[in-house]
């Protein structure tokens, strides 16, 4: 078994309203930051994960995307797998 | 002015309790998903911004995280700078 950093970047679907981008948007126009557009606000989950190859351990972070981290009406995943440094394959 | 691609990293400091990573962390075991640990939930924050350099965009996408986008005292943020693709330098 070896260790995998996984991350999961779970980000609205393009053309699904975002109000939390729209408000980011909004908030960074009213600081004073000018020529900010398409403002979009995601979550980034990351852990480790135990198993026994790559493709496995990607097939595993697929399957709790569809199942809780991601709302798959509304919004897009992406799954990164990197093996730790250190760990026994 | 160049369109760069910002994206924000938006992450719990290490060591400052997360509990919605440990929410995720406790769910996915609930949901059978064994050998996962380190759950850790952040924001993916993501922006086009107008600027002259590279550098210029980081230095406003470091300020926009410092006065809005995370909080410095319990998060850490990473900045990524992308030139886009067709714009103009």
């Amino acid at each position: 078994m070896t260790e995998f950093q996984i991350e999961v970047r779970v980000t609205p679907r393009r053309g699904i309203l975002d109000p939390q981008g729209k408000a980011v948007g909004g908030a960074l126009a009213s600081l004073g930051f000018a020529g900010v557009s398409e403002a979009r606000v995601g979550r980034l989950v990351t852990f480790h994960l135990r198993a026994a190859s790559d493709e496995e351990a990607r097939g595993q972070a697929d399957a709790m995307c569809r199942q809780l981290l991601a709302n798959p009406v509304t919004e897009d995943f992406d799954v990164r797998v990197q093996a730790l440094a250190g760990s026994a394959p």
